[in-house]
């Protein structure tokens, strides 16, 4: 019987990367937050502390900001692939894959008297878009994703026809709010994707989907957000998404003789209803390992 | 020798509420959470335990949701002084004033190949309105604001000629990013105001200022979106302002041989720099009472 | 009609410091979050960008780290008032007021089979020890507190006998859990105190009179610690605290035939009652100036 | 081609418990956050609507509270193994698989003069209890762990002999403070265990490896703290941890003609190091399975 080191990685997270194209007057800005993580032959380190095959930690960070300046920023998908590309690669023998995880918000240009502002801007909406992409040896897998897209309905949403089991005590409605912040991973095929129409896509349908889809629960907008992601996305081999059920609960206000024609609601924090599950092609195979380390995804 | 009970005040702290108007099919919702906290003669709680004055915050929490229920929400400046005025009336002597803290959030319709959806929603910015009403008997004060409206220019910004004194090693420069996330708190004169328009004009006048001024301090900055405010709206009083200078540092890559013309950047999460200024009308008397309590505001 | 500037002020905030003294193997350490603000003539910079009087906010924060490397750091009231005597002195003549603000998390030696670890630490509890010093010339006042000192009841506390309004509907109880999360902040008489002493006093009064008061209001409750703080410690001239009454629900289980003999409780997050209240002595001035800005106390 | 439903879970997360036992005057409590989620034969709801197999979120959070009320909660790695058998059993046919998560904050007796209280309760440190259980059939699997366990060393730690590649500029140390978070989840063989004792075991041999380790790598403490939890216990299999390398920077004080040696520190927030890494037996079989959806270890 002995001990054994099992799967393992390091690197550097929440590298907070700020780059401003200025080739033209009309300043372009990408604001990303990249963690870096290699894999490879470091049981040395683990075992005596010696460090002589690992690429340090600060390393990556400046590689990061280095991969910034010689090619820019990009789409996110695109400079994850670079910085796996980097690191994968005859100068590095130890490092047999890695694992880059970026998250970018967005701005605004200001809108001005004169128009949008060259320079100036202003935080766009809550949500965050995402991408791993992983790289072992010479298999790359991009996996894209937004979360905190946060959703209501206020009527054509339903949920009755659940079971009289062992402490059910839910009463059946077919009026409800149904709100949800949308976190979603979709796997791509390969890698000669327009990235940013992709998302841009995907986003725009989740959200029609959302809207026009009437609700009989949370699990059958959810599928549907899903099955249309796939139908108008080739390249989308899989998507998954974890959604909470943000409830809102009808006030009361019969104790003072009043109606409540679902008008006031009480917006809770906790316990929340969430739903996770998977969308995927019936003719690609899976691969798990891409999506390992990623939370709150079943 | 002895102690006494000094000012006091207590409450319901963060009720959410949302709200649906549905006199049309195009709903309209309102989203905020309200602090509600009384004023008056509650010593005796305090020195024996006797509620018979108190007024249950329970209550407190019940009162805004029958007040949504009885006449809708509105503008938060004008759902928070219904609110004082109910607590502080004839009805309950004990309670000589009231301060009723609302902050809102936005949501936008989801855009579909119909157009904006009648009942389906998106969050908006990050950002969040504001309201602070105090009512001491008959004197009611509207402090409105904003919060969390992160804004970034990425030239047109200058920072030099400060002095060198002990400890001084910052070195000057006539292009850096600025970035801040504007707080902000305006006083009205009265209360016979647009609320709404005056919110999205403020807001307005703000990002405009913002984004226009060639800056050469933060605080010359915070000035010119102060006196804008107030020469654009008489109803103002004063203005507050609370902005972080939200480091962004450019990153080094001359070890490398890479030249960086501002182009890649480090956001700084902490330290930052915090810049609190008051900009007011020279012919309004103070009202610093309106102004107890509110956090980080000098 | 014009505008002017009121009160304002600038500085640095979050300065992470961790002091490490090792004059003896036996180390010592001091992890501490500084924000330095600076009071006094600086309308220039405001009104015209030119920033000669402005002390960057940069050197700000090279003055803690000089500091304490020349004098360590000790009780953080020593830290903020050395802080704020630098800055408030015949060099600067543009300052004419500091207002300096730590906050200190506290670290516990890790316990070995040898005893007590010398240069190993495991964070403490979950609450913050803080303080807020202001120096205007040569008036020096010292506000200490706490926050985030979490305490719970499972008895020994009741509520009722509070008046039926509008909307009231609260059952009365004789047997609740009470939760707080302590928020406090004392102002001292003069600066010739023990304050490493004083604090440790103050804490074990607090925690002791929580858990012995048999509580009939969470008003009571705060009235009785904040006497006792006063009567063992003649240094304090008043003491403010923020309570926030977290409810637990106890869980109706009768729809299934279970009894709840207040064993099985609902955390709620929000909305949470709210007791803020200043007690005091009846022979001190009081210093209205010394609270500003500081946020959650009436 | 067609689409098809994927791996998929539901159920009601972040569910507030808090249990008193008051058996005797000497209560006991325990504070849970219970998240309670159902694998099975749900694709009804996802393809139609139809909610006929639908055990209702709510209904997951009422049997929280029952089965508390029923037989208390105990370790939690014992409430979540009841929990998982009350859902996966013959009542519900369509449930085949069931994974609870249970995080669970500490409470100390507040101490009085008259020794600990009975009845009065501060929180106990930062960290947090957790355990994943997951059924399926009758397969049953236990993952304990912790979070937040915070630890820094003022000495004994060194980094250095790590390779020269392309941007590479960081100095090499033989001292310098080493601090990390500690997230660590351990799977048990089977589920005959003394929890409480073992997670105290596990706890207080992870604390007392940190602070003996000379240290060399991060990486090195980490695996040595791996292996000696699993010499001391045989009835765990394999252990993860996600350490995060929380950097303090010597401050540089040269600029104004001081030393600094080893005292004076920045502790940064981003961006950190980040290891994770699992330590396992050589003679048991991996249960990938069992891992899925826990976030941050990979």
């Amino acid at each position: 019987m002995g001990f054994v080191l099992g799967t393992n990685q390091y690197g550097k997270a929440e590298v907070r990367l700020v780059h401003v194209d200025r080739s033209t007057p009309r300043h372009v800005i990408t604001d990303v937050t990249v963690t870096s993580q290699l894999i490879g032959d470091f049981a040395d380190t683990f075992h005596t502390g010696s460090n002589a095959s690992v690429i340090a930690t600060d390393t990556q960070k400046n590689t990061v900001y280095a991969l910034a300046r010689t090619g820019g920023v990009g789409a996110i998908e695109e400079f994850a692939l670079r910085m796996a590309r980097h690191f994968v690669s005859p100068e590095h023998p130890q490092v047999t894959g890695a694992r880059q995880e970026i998250e970018q918000v967005s701005w605004d240009r200001i809108d001005t008297a004169d128009g949008p502002h060259d320079h100036a801007f202003v935080r766009g909406g809550t949500e965050t878009r995402t991408v791993v992409v992983t790289k072992h040896g010479e298999t790359e897998t991009v996996i894209s994703g937004l979360t905190d897209l946060v959703v209501l309905k206020s009527t054509g949403s339903e949920f009755h026809g659940f079971p009289q089991v062992a402490y059910t005590s839910l009463v059946e409605t077919t009026d409800r709010i149904l709100a949800t912040s949308v976190s979603s991973r979709w796997r791509y095929v390969g890698t000669d994707v327009d990235w940013d129409k992709a998302f841009a896509g995907v986003r725009a349908t989740m959200l029609d989907r959302f809207a026009s889809t009437h609700s009989l629960s949370l699990q059958q907008t959810l599928y549907t957000m899903g099955t249309a992601v796939l139908e108008e996305h080739p390249e989308i081999a899989e998507i998954r998404f974890s959604m909470p059920n943000k409830h809102h609960f009808l006030v009361d206000l019969s104790p003072w003789g009043l109606e409540n024609p679902n008008e006031v609601w009480y917006a809770a924090d906790r316990p929340y209803g969430l739903i996770e599950a998977t969308v995927t092609r019936d003719d690609v195979p899976a691969d798990e390992a891409a999506w390992a380390g990623i939370a709150g995804f079943c």
